[in-house]
């Protein structure tokens, strides 16, 4: 079996762009990793999602351990088999989605206590649980779990956090333990100091893992918060290990993290933004639903190639959105990770290039349009 | 451009194989209609749907004058370039919606005026506009405008009702006028009254028609009378031209229907069921909600190469049905769009083998799963 590995090709300033390497494929970097929830990235078939370019889907564990539950997905010989995709797969601790979706919580030094949303059963995530479940789902990139604490927390509540978070991070490193071919990542928090930042980001280090996330941030920060704990972070990882950026996030937030250094995303945005009538172009986005639309016969975008735009006028994509047709919901996903896929795509290509400023610039400056 | 045709290949009985010859394309007979209610069906990418074996899909011509209106759609170059299908479309003339549908109806002599259930407009449907909007659609069948008494209507009513529907059959048939390529089908009403059927086909045989379709049945009459009256009406159709079942139904009626001479079905059956966790299998109907699937490995149905059966277990789609994803609307609809088809392949290829009774028995005989 292949080991997990990461092979960094060119970099351009800041920017890397690379391949990760899995048993299960290859991923290539900077990779935007759509959300698959609970089995499935919403509205769209697997092949579909392969087909829009994606190397690699995250699924959640949170959701997962809840239904259908982690024993049950692995009976089912595993979340790849499960959901029918064969590449790698990344999931999450739970953790997160913990903190934002879940009832009654109740943290201690052990792990988190909480109530499902679905049924409002009793349920327990700690760190070696997390990593269990994970195990059970047959992931290929695992995560640690952290606790998230609030944007508005006080410096000295996030210091208390952080050590939290060290500690169970060590936890699930030692949970993990040995899986050939899979890999475990540490997340550094520390809100937006960046002395945290970096400490968090040196005890990862002392603790080793195979790749470093950078959670807590796209809370509510804002964007130019969110690069300049970016710009104080990025430099104290290693650079022979990928990094991720959690939960990030709109089209130039991916661009303005390239340049700053990360190589991994996961966001809702472009699954959830389609579902609610909303397109992201090359010219910028556009909301569907707007009655300019209603008579348009132009494509969506005539560069792109996924089926919304090869095939349906604005017109049309404009009559399914207001008639609430599940057409709508599954060619505006498809379309919109067909989107996030180009922009990746171009971004790597700059940076081998040695061109992705200019790339970058070109993106900023094709997106006028904006019906948000 | 090639004119519409009727090509008969064998019979079997009473049942018939060929082939509807139009400009789009050529449709097997006997034929089933996925719908495509408001220019989409529901949770399908058009090419999928091609995918399923489907030669011909059906258009509702009221859901689409209301919403996005029959001159828009022409104007954005018609209703296959609109919904991305290049085959052939028969749309319905929209009546039997108005009756069920609509609020505050008023019928007089002229047409039917009634209240749009999307947004409350006053709305005017009379067989010209009928005809002049499936025109507009660019319709390759295109339906009379008739009127559908209720099932509970007496035999004065409905005889009544019938004389207004010949009066609209002429004025339907005169306004379709002459179009290449195109067709115009008359419908045979008079409910579950013999008599009243066999003068309704004589009528529409006197106005000359491309094909021939039976309406006012599946109206809660149950199989058996539905049956009886088939018996009663296709021996007066012409055996040169293609014969419609409208809105039926079941397996076992489409089984049924064949049996008895009928070319062409449509339903919302194999598509609302796939919305509702249904799914129609060689073995029988399943309810995917069935707790006894959660942990099931086995594909819905193993003789079925669609991508629910392809790539998904049986406990797959209990959880995505229970999770309210999407994908669960998605994958069953294809799967009971793909099943409907490989019955109609099973049934044209045992009336060409000349063993379409045995091929009714062994689908009856496999029907022995039932979770409804």
């Amino acid at each position: 079996m292949t080991a997990f590995d990461f092979e960094l090709h060119a970099t351009g300033g800041n920017a890397r762009t690379g391949v990760i390497r899995t048993p299960r494929g290859d991923i290539r970097t900077p990779a935007f990793m759509p959300v698959g929830t609970a089995a499935t990235v919403k509205a769209m078939l697997p092949d579909s999602v392969r087909e829009t370019g994606a190397d690699i889907l995250l699924g959640n564990t949170y959701h997962l351990m809840l239904r259908p539950g982690a024993e049950r997905i692995a009976r089912l010989g595993g979340l790849h088999r499960f959901m029918g995709w064969d590449g790698p797969i990344l999931t999450d601790s739970g953790g997160f989605q913990v903190m934002s979706l879940s009832k009654l919580r109740k943290i201690d030094e052990d792990g988190v206590k909480f109530r499902s949303h679905i049924d409002g059963t009793e349920e327990f995530l700690s760190p070696e649980r997390a990593m269990e479940i994970q195990r059970l789902l047959g992931s290929d990139i695992q995560m640690v779990l952290d606790e998230c604490p609030s944007f508005s927390a006080t410096q000295k509540q996030i210091e208390i956090s952080l050590a939290l978070s060290m500690r169970w991070a060590k936890r699930s490193k030692a949970a993990f333990g040995e899986q050939t071919g899979r890999a475990c990542f540490g997340i550094v928090q520390g809100g937006t100091f960046a002395p945290l930042r970096r400490r968090s980001a040196e005890e990862l280090i002392g603790i080793g893992f195979d790749g470093y996330a950078i959670g807590g941030l796209a809370v509510g920060e804002g964007q130019a918060v969110m690069f300049e704990v970016l710009d104080a972070t990025v430099p104290h990882l290693p650079k022979d290990r990928p990094r991720y950026l959690m939960g990030v996030g709109k089209p130039d937030d991916l661009v303005g993290a390239v340049l700053r250094g990360i190589d991994m995303f996961d966001c809702v945005l472009p699954t959830r933004s389609g579902r609610n009538g909303q397109a992201f172009t090359r010219a910028g986005t556009l909301n569907l639903r707007n009655a300019r639309f209603a008579d348009d016969p132009a494509p969506l975008d005539d560069a792109c190639s996924c089926p919304a735009c090869a095939r349906f006028s604005r017109g049309y994509l404009h009559h399914v959105v207001k008639a609430k047709e599940i057409i709508a919901l599954m060619l505006l996903t498809w379309h919109n990770l067909a989107y996030y896929q180009s922009l990746m795509t171009q971004l790597r290509a700059g940076i081998a290039a040695g061109t992705v400023e200019n790339v970058a610039a070109g993106c900023r400056a094709g997106w006028v349009e904006a019906d948000e």
